[in-house]
């Protein structure tokens, strides 16, 4: 390991450049705290691979999902952040200094926002990626307004497929909800279910994997699956299919770290946004209760900046 | 008390009109849960009278907070959000339904957003008003940026008055401090304190009253006090005064209620933003711990919209 005269030193490391790295960002450097960005993808996070974002506030009309990444960007680039690729393997705790391993050498922060956010569970399947966004959806409360009156496919069985299932119903004529073993959620939410699968407004269909998603002209026209027991091939025609069969949080790099993390990987933090770790915080959607929502993401990178310069005038 | 047949009924009232009121009523509105808000003052709250907003997320060069309130105010009602002229003036739990009393007669909501705000205390001298936002502002993470290489007075001696003034010596040229009796931070703000003191960028001015804020052009001149020992007038030439004396959380028709308050008069709330009312939320503001940002004012609008829902499905 490097001698510690020999590493770049940072006032703050953000992990990250999505929605709330690049708010914390304007934050910090618009209060003239020399902030680095780490982003090992594609500035912008999600977002930016969103078609139209129709309910981040302050666009009436909604915006794409290029163009509010690329304006966040440019407002923290505005006040001096500086955005580098490089992906960080490990964070160490040295005391006033944090050191982080990262693809490009390694690092030192006094203070770090882990702002990596989460990936939608994808099913791998032939159409997925192409009708990403076109008809392929994770996410209901962010597109499920999009499908007023108009027939739906959701696939997943848990806890969050049923919710979001029920959720749609608002919006679609009629859903088919493909459940490759039995359906794993409340009892609760299954009695809710109940009801509009009574109503003929939704179809459950068990022991059913989803083979491929099939579409032509920029639009989802139908989802082939295999009935398990029958072993054949099953068609529903439809307008869109939302996935739900989890989140992966961005934290593997935080895996055997003294960060804690919740079962499923999101990152534990107090209510100044602070991990277990001093001087580490996190913020947006790879933090435990995150609601997958830019708006909120936005909205944390802030409130952490704040946090994050009390820690470092010694007030946290 | 009028019977309940005749008193309106809606799915959610929101209480006031400003960023986090407006993105909760758009989130509820695009999920056609029928949303009514009422606001007793200004639409878009404290950001409408803001002159010039640099650090909202996704305007790289800044925002007029009438425009973005204008903007909220929209969005929200092209999702179908009505906004009504009305103040609330008390909120009674009756199960599944909430009562407000409000001006324009009882209402009732299956659940409530509270989400009033808090205005900063005023000093109540000539000029205050003429200059706000032209010279005299209650927020350094806001303004302080506005000011740099500048002469600043800072007034209070409070602990946020303390961490405000350190604060401001990262832009200001030098710093006045008026305070009407002793300074009352902590130790720690107060040795942090006196190394600027010591360093000459900070001279308190203790047992000094703040009488009068002058100014021509639209521009801060100098402020005009009194030194309370001599009783002689003082004269502290500046570009611009920031007033610490406290904040005032819009909560005064809750005193009495069982919606727990903080001592200052924020309300109380668990991490899914619902007060000990149950069915009753608070977001922005007007909730303890707030940041006064209306980045976090917006995201914590989406949070609660999504808590909300899941509170009407039964699942909250």
């Amino acid at each position: 390991m490097a001698d510690k005269k020999d590493v770049p030193k940072h006032d703050v490391i953000v992990v990250g450049a999505g929605p709330a790295a690049l708010t914390a960002a304007i934050y910090t450097t618009r209060e003239d705290i020399e902030t680095l960005l780490l982003e090992r993808g594609v500035v912008g996070g999600l977002a930016a691979v969103t078609d139209k974002i129709d309910n981040y506030p302050g666009f009436p009309d909604g915006v794409e999902g290029l163009t509010l990444s690329d304006q966040l960007r440019k407002q923290a680039e505005r006040f001096g952040a500086v955005i580098d690729l490089g992906e960080v393997l490990a964070i160490h705790d040295e005391g006033e200094f944090k050191r982080l391993e990262t693809t490009e050498g390694d690092m030192l922060a006094r203070a770090v926002l882990i702002a990596t956010g989460s990936d939608y569970k994808k099913i791998g399947v032939p159409g997925e990626q192409e009708f990403y966004a076109r008809g392929v959806h994770y996410c209901a409360t962010c597109d499920g307004a999009f499908y007023r009156d108009k027939k739906l496919v959701v696939v997943g069985g848990g806890n969050s497929a049923v919710q979001e299932a029920i959720f749609l119903t608002r919006y679609a004529s009629h859903i088919d909800m493909l459940v490759r073993s039995t359906v794993k959620a409340s009892d609760v939410l299954q009695g809710e279910l109940q009801k509009f699968i009574d109503d003929g407004k939704v179809t459950v269909h068990l022991g059913t994997t989803t083979n491929e998603i099939v579409g032509q002209d920029n639009a989802v026209t139908k989802v082939v699956g295999i009935d398990q027991a029958s072993g054949k091939k099953v068609e529903f025609p439809t307008d869109g299919v939302f996935v739900f069969v989890g989140l992966m949080p961005n934290s593997q790099f935080l895996k055997g770290s003294p960060i804690d993390l919740d079962k499923i990987g999101f990152i534990k933090t107090d209510e100044d946004l602070h991990t277990t770790m001093p001087g580490v915080f996190a913020a947006g959607d790879i933090r435990s209760g995150a609601t997958m929502q830019i708006a909120s993401a936005a909205g944390e990178g802030a409130t952490a900046a704040l946090k994050i310069r009390e820690y470092l005038e010694g007030h946290l």
